[in-house]
């Protein structure tokens, strides 16, 4: 009779665990909001955003849009030759941006709300002003012998500047013939750069380089860094043949466009080192609470590759691999059909390494804005899909208010457009900084798009985030069955549901026609006639919505309630398109828990 | 006080623990004898070496050469293309071999005397004879669809049989252009086959593939067997891109040997194949006493690619890959110095990753035996070298006797020479068989060469193998230092030492000319005037012999014990040149233990 009672607790107790988020970590709770340091928010008004300015904003963040998670743009120092991602000090903060102090009082503030910083770590090569290459470059200097072999130095064929070692070329500027590889008078050898030439590549070959990069992690994580977005992971290794890589074209010269990196990305070996990387993060994640998390950058046409940076079944590595299949639709508007997008979210989950976890990015620093490739009404369809799907969505900063690209006439960086100043008012600089020259102009249409705005306007880009992200924050979206249900020309129909909870559809029309039906009679035994309208991209639509023969207007997203008959997941024809990423966790009260 | 007690009878235990080898596994206590099944002992007289032939030699392996592992090469079904390396069924044996039941009596005898099986696996490739193949190469196969994507199955780019997909080539025959591409005239698609073209490979990106491959594993594991050898793992996996592999020389046709196999060896996630087989291994050691062992047979000129196999700090691959470093020293005896040595020694220990264990390899079935490439006494020198260094010895069978190479006219494969029949007695088939045609002609020269006189000869080569094995099983060499002490022009010299047991020096002279000396009198703290000959290469010297300046007669190995002033790896001098496997595992009454 005691075993009995202590059995019905127990059940209790697992009842009361099976409904709980607990064992969901940060980076799946909270969308991962992506601040561009420079141009968030000034506190100085010098025209440069800085630290203290994203301090300033925390309340926007945490309270106005319930973000939990905030990753920052490098803000080491630098001499900004490719905006920061080209570090001079990985232990220092770029003066303009502000001190170690304010960094310090960043992460104090973000945690004091519960909120946590994920800081970008650029390991594949430093700035030409880092001291390693300084050392790495002058054979006079004292440490030379030690940093002699920080990077990639390979003699010429020749004996001279123009005896390049191969044919491999530069990302950057990415123009014909941009050889990868630099002179260096003072060593009278050549050193590799995958980007510009002042960002040398580190030469990951190294044991003690590969230490030092640890050492780098080790040294944010005591201040209180929660995690990595790691940069252009792909590059870390080169092969140690250095032939040459095949051109796509022979016929035209050698480009980083026109040849196949064979010998330059993805090599064999990059995997061991994030995996060395992940058992350091484990280290740092042993506190209760504490959890380090890790997200990689690798661009791929081969998903394969891609996927394989989630780690193995017997070695975890990242979190997850950044998911650029969205942005990889591309600006044309007709490319962003429900077929298509279904295809797309298919192919992220169906490749997908099982109990792992899924993440959507629509806009970022490197591609120009949502609302200027698909127009207003589609990027609020867009953000819709992310905000709904299952995982974790990214959101680039001004992105909510739905900012535009500003092409300005004394453009130094293709990307400056989609970099302009956050708009935050209607001011003349946008309450970005105040009686200042912000660093890159603020666009005029700061008038209309602006924060305050849209904190006030119902129907608003900002309000239906604000709707999307309260929604979001529900057990069935967090942590729910996905099931793609149906895809027409114009839409995606998906349902988000799970035992014990309320289930939901969410369809999507991206097209600007007109409006569409899509056919769920096959579905009558699950769906009801008819369900309520909870969520609606244009925040005007309501009222309950027939459901066999759905009715989506055009350029629209729906979230809609029913009453369920049953599950999508349990369904036969659903096979292959119903996911739910668990993972085993050990709860607070120590018991293995599914989540 | 009754703790203290309880400490003294814990640090007793310990100490006893420390001295014991029991962590030790099976494949680190004895060397692994390689049985050439075809050509090891035939108990039928049909002439073709059997399971039933093996099992009568048992004692031979068991009691006279104290061997507990034994690998035999492929004895599953095959058509014998590439002698067994073509397997048509891995869950039967092949016919002249003998039956399933005879495999298993060998299993129980092997297992009954304390001995243990190390099967071949052949995973890069079946026979064309396969069942797989017959249904993947036909559509109108009943299983077509089933199998269909069994191996790598390729259009051709005009069409037609001459459409070859690349210039991607075969390892055998190997003579210039040998496409690794067969035209298959039912599916009008070429195949890829990286060795003979009755050697389709496998699609290993195909996760049905894996898991039959997972499954013949378990099958024989199921069976008893201890461990596999896991053949030419390289080439698991090809490159997606199908990209031509590089030429070395441009204005040579294409061919195996003038290409750079950069697409179609070493491709990213083969170490993630490795890993998943020995975490199935893993799952088939759980049992007290049982250990399930993996070797990998990979060539490359580049040690880090060998030297991956070992695994990472956080996925154990295979216990070792096979170390063929000593067999690149090649033929010509005066590559045989003992500066080449030392090198390839400290190659190999200094590039292995830590508590990992080495091992070292002569000669095998596709190499030219010992005996004929350096002599008879440089081939004892060679022998002695692998049985005293740190790690398991291979011994190819009749190594152990001195067989030599027998050239025949009638030579079907260039490596026939290396595979003759055991030569047990000096009768006419040498008591392979009797009455009978071996397969392989008997090497007439087992009038002198045999077992048989061997066993009785004080000084035989034999005789030499017993007494070293013997040595062999103290613990200083089975898990003491390895200290590579010095090497001259003609000589090496190393030392094997461990706290509280006896310390030896090992001195061997690889010139045919004169004797050599040694300078040792940098360590005169350590080293007394001499020491004791406890081994001789020609199981004659014996006797005390000077230290300080070791003298060593020409082609002669000695081991030396002497009464020790201190450790090798304890001096500075010897950093980098010391060597202590040690493995932390937990013993049978639950403590940790370094071994
Ligand atoms: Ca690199
Ligand atoms: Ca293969």
């Amino acid at each position: 009779c005691v075993i009995l009672t202590i059995l019905a607790l127990l059940s209790m107790v697992i009842a009361l665990i099976a409904v709980s988020p607990a064992c969901q970590k940060f980076f799946q709770t909270s969308p991962i909001y992506q601040i561009y340091p420079k141009s968030f928010a000034d506190s100085n008004n010098d025209g440069m955003g800085d630290i203290n300015g994203i301090r300033s904003k925390l309340a926007y963040l945490g309270d106005d849009l319930n973000i939990e998670t905030v990753w920052l743009n490098p803000v080491y120092d630098s001499p900004q030759i490719d905006n920061g991602y080209d570090v001079s000090d990985y232990r220092s903060i770029w003066p303009l941006f502000g001190t170690m102090a304010d960094m310090e009082e960043l992460i104090t503030d973000l945690h004091d709300r519960g909120m946590k910083l994920i800081m970008d770590f650029v390991p594949n090569h430093t700035s030409d002003q880092h001291k390693w290459f300084n050392a790495s470059s002058h054979p006079n200097h004292t440490d030379h012998e030690q940093y002699k072999d920080y990077y990639i130095w390979v003699d010429s064929t020749n004996g001279t500047s123009t005896g390049l070692p191969n044919n491999w070329q530069s990302v950057f500027p990415g123009n014909a013939n941009s050889p990868a590889w630099e002179w260096n008078e003072n060593r009278e050898q050549f050193y590799y750069h995958a980007f510009y030439k002042e960002q040398p590549d580190l030469n990951l070959r190294n044991d003690q380089v590969l230490q030092e990069l640890e050492d780098i992690m080790a040294y944010w994580m005591d201040m209180g860094v929660d995690g990595f977005r790691c940069d252009a992971l792909a590059f870390m290794l080169e092969s140690k043949s250095l032939r040459d890589n095949p051109l796509k074209d022979d016929t035209q010269p050698p480009s980083y466009e026109n040849m196949y990196p064979d010998y330059t990305e993805n090599q064999n070996g990059v995997h061991e080192i994030v995996a060395s990387w992940r058992n350091l993060l484990k280290k740092y994640s042993s506190e209760p609470g504490v959890y380090r998390f890790m997200e990689t950058e690798v661009y791929n046409e081969d998903i394969d590759i891609i996927m394989r940076y989630y780690g193995t079944e017997w070695q975890e590595e990242a979190d997850f691999p950044m998911n650029f299949l969205l942005i990889d639709i591309g600006n044309d508007p007709s490319s962003w059909s429900g077929k298509n997008i279904e295809a797309t979210v298919l192919k992220w989950m169906q490749n997908m390494p099982q109990s792992k976890w899924p993440n959507w990015v629509v806009g970022n620093h490197d591609n120009s804005r949502l609302v200027t490739r698909l127009g207003e009404k589609r990027a609020r369809c867009t953000s819709f899909l992310t905000l709904t799907l299952s995982g974790t969505p990214g959101i680039y900063y001004g992105e909510e208010i739905g900012m535009t690209d500003y092409s300005m006439s004394d453009q130094t960086d293709f990307r400056d457009p989609e970099r302009t100043p956050m708009q935050w008012d209607d001011t003349a600089t946008a309450g970005f900084c105040y009686n200042c020259t912000p660093w890159l102009a603020v666009n005029p249409n700061n008038n209309d798009i602006n924060v305050e705005a849209a904190k006030t306007e119902p129907t608003s880009m900002l309000s239906m985030y604000q709707d999307l992200l309260q929604l979001r924050s529900e057990v069935t979206f967090l942590r729910g069955w996905l099931c793609v249900v149906n895809s027409t020309q114009r839409s995606i129909v998906f349902v988000r549901e799970m035992t014990g909870t309320q289930s939901y559809l969410v369809a999507i029309n991206f097209d600007d026609g007109s409006s569409d039906t899509v056919d769920l009679t096959a579905f009558d035994t699950i769906l009801p006639e008819s369900g309520e309208i909870v969520a609606a991209s244009d925040m005007t639509t309501s009222g309950n919505r027939q459901l066999r023969n759905l009715q989506i207007e055009a350029e629209t997203g729906l979230v809609i309630s029913f009453k369920r008959g049953g599950y999508f997941n349990q369904e036969a024809s659903m096979s292959g398109r119903c996911f739910n990423p668990r993972k085993v966790c050990v709860n607070v009260i120590g018991l293995l828990e599914v989540c």
